[in-house]
């Protein structure tokens, strides 16, 4: 029995049917599913079954020549890894980023009806290995694109991290053109792949009148319709559905029809070239996302300021709470000009620090108030804020920059 | 114009009307509004016009003698404090805990008509205040009135921590009747109040055969029903509708409907007397939630292990990641005996650590699978596999003890 084989096995009255995969494992199995996922048992491998030996993968042609058609614009695709550009791999195991944007290109003829594409490798990593330092150079590569003539821009990225990296180029960029970061939850190599619909549903935003940063995904389960994301207010709340991607407190941006190909907006939008080309691409990554839970210690904060951290986003409670014996930290973090930004982990809503006793006594330690911001937004808000206006982060991190908050109450409501 | 006076004011063409309460900041008011929100506004008290002088509250026959009705079944409240029990101090400002369990009947007569009740004040806290001692403590005095012949338990709490709270007692008590924990989003004197709603489903709840450990909260933001959520199943989503309680990678296990009382049910369930009462109320607080955000420095994962913390759980990316360089980490604390769970940022969906490079790499270094459990509830299930069946963490935390996880699928569909 050789990696790549079709086998089968019972167990527990169940049937397994895949392909064997590799295990670091002594006596443990991995057989890939049918539908895409991995399942592992420990047993030797002589007590499987048999069903197909393995074939080659026959590979894709990496070197396709882009053919040029007239009349259609130009879209740059950039690639960093992830999902969308990732296949099996029956001899060093499981699912890895290997697929360049050319190829991409290659396996999915229908973006070739929709623009002419300059395809740039940026990265080949899974994306929870993203980091500030390599958005500050994807937000580079982007403006290069922009400045070389690209129409449009689209990232392909794992969607693990995509949100991040959606609200990190949100506030680096103003774009004339729009910048769509699209990925997908199932590889293509699964019947069930998402990546096809998703990058032409992509590519369709890439060329329309959206000048955003914003995140093209499955909105539903089935193969109807992609939505259109603001880079700012989107969050996976999935580890495995297609539908993965929600916007929170804000609806969508859009969406895009997958047969018609025709956009629906719900929001106010810019619109292509209504900006000149802005880039601001400095973070400051040393900044930290805490999030608190009952009874945690509040050595924690002093933890983070011991360690020169230059800017922290609690993950607080309800409305924006910690535990009152957090309330030092906060002043003290305070008092040393590390600016800590209160957010929620219900994840929807306002913070309303001013509404409890706990709440009033955090502002007035120093808590800023992080709105009806997502915290993982915040943090990346912050990061920017830090690096490119210091001295005005208590009054930036409560003001819209990008879309990521809102003033649509006057309080949490 | 003296606090607790009605006032009104002009600012940007809006118009804000209310009772005047205490800032702490110089030159600038606090408003309530008729919807319970709070307003911060800088400007000087002198600017307000005001619309009526404030009257003194009225307070509550805090003694009110609980009459007995023959053929009502016996149920104990518990209070702990939070919204439920609060009421606007105009004197010391904001929204604090004050009324007692036996208060809370007073205030809602119809409790009345579905039990006799015993009403024990446990805590008068604000949910972000509680932490393990605590919980153990409430499990302790949930075992007590049972053990005394309560046919019920109503469990009053802030909602900020109230779904920790639910997945602690879980798995400390076995029950033979119900208890329910209760709260509510905007305190009574509140037009918009759910308090008196979500005590009368509780209630309703807490005589039916319904022996689990759940919670009882606004099931729609309409007064229409309330729905029943396993309490390690449940989670708060967001900071201040009332129908932010929602049951995650699980159906609720049922609904009250507020005007006929009745019950319908959706999951199988323990039912009343099923079960002999157990209480197993050791935890061991010495546990961390550490959530993982891109880029986040290692260094982390070693200022746990070296405070020596107990166990750790992860709220990584995806399917369960974490970047490569936590790796060493993972490894490192679980050569020291210190188990690291995984779980999702995502909240929704299973944890499928074998799929990809970095989770098969996750597992080789020691990760345990969180499965399909909530990052909160995983926290708070090792605190108390530590405390109780120190040598089987790494089976029980893939194995459900009170129904906090499932096996529906093979993986993480």
């Amino acid at each position: 029995m050789d990696l790549g084989d079709r086998v089968c096995i019972e167990r527990n009255g169940a049937s397994y049917e895949g392909v064997l995969m590799p295990s670091r494992r002594k006596d443990h199995v991995v057989i890939k599913l049918d539908n895409g996922y991995n399942i592992g048992l420990y047993l030797p491998k002589s007590k499987l079954t048999l069903v197909e030996k393995g074939r080659e993968l026959k590979p894709l042609d990496r070197d396709k020549q882009l053919r040029r058609k007239a009349g259609l614009p130009q879209v740059s695709i950039l690639s960093t890894g992830g999902t969308i550009a990732s296949k099996v791999d029956y001899r060093t195991g499981a699912v890895t980023s290997q697929f360049s944007a050319g190829e991409i290109i290659a396996a999915i003829p229908e973006l070739e009806e929709i623009a002419n594409y300059n395809a740039r490798v940026i990265y080949q990593i899974l994306s929870e290995n993203m980091r500030a330092d390599y958005w500050m150079a994807l937000a580079r590569a982007v403006a290069e694109e922009i400045r070389s003539g690209a129409e449009g821009i689209i990232i392909t990225h794992g969607t693990d991290t995509l949100m991040y990296t959606g609200a990190a180029l949100s506030f680096m960029l103003k774009t004339p053109v729009p910048v769509v970061i699209v990925g997908s939850q199932r590889s293509s190599d699964r019947p069930s792949s998402d990546a096809a619909m998703n990058a032409i549903c992509a590519a369709t935003v890439a060329i329309s009148d959206i000048a955003e940063v914003c995140v093209v995904m499955h909105g539903t389960t089935s193969d109807d319709y992609c939505l259109i994301h603001r880079g700012t207010r989107v969050r996976k709340m999935h580890t495995s559905r297609r539908d993965a991607f929600q916007s929170i407190n804000q609806p969508p941006l859009g969406r895009v029809d997958y047969l018609s190909r025709e956009i629906q907006t719900f929001l106010p939008y810019h619109h292509r070239s209504e900006s000149e080309l802005v880039l601001m691409d400095r973070l400051e990554p040393q900044c930290a996302l805490v999030k608190y839970t009952p009874g945690a210690s509040p050595e924690i904060l002093n933890y983070y300021i011991d360690k020169g951290y230059k800017g922290l986003v609690l993950e607080g409670t309800g409305l924006g709470h910690v535990a009152s014996d957090w309330i030092d930290g906060i002043r003290r973090a305070t008092e040393e000009n590390i600016p800590v930004v209160v957010t929620s982990q219900c994840l929807r809503g306002r913070i309303g620090d001013l509404v409890y006793d706990t709440g009033r006594y955090m502002l007035d330690a120093g808590a800023i108030e992080g709105e009806d911001m997502l915290p993982e937004v915040a943090l990346v808000k912050l990061m920017w804020v830090l690096a490119n206006r210091p001295n005005e982060v208590r009054s930036l991190m409560r003001r819209p920059l990008a879309g990521e908050l809102s003033f649509s109450t006057p309080m949490c409501v």
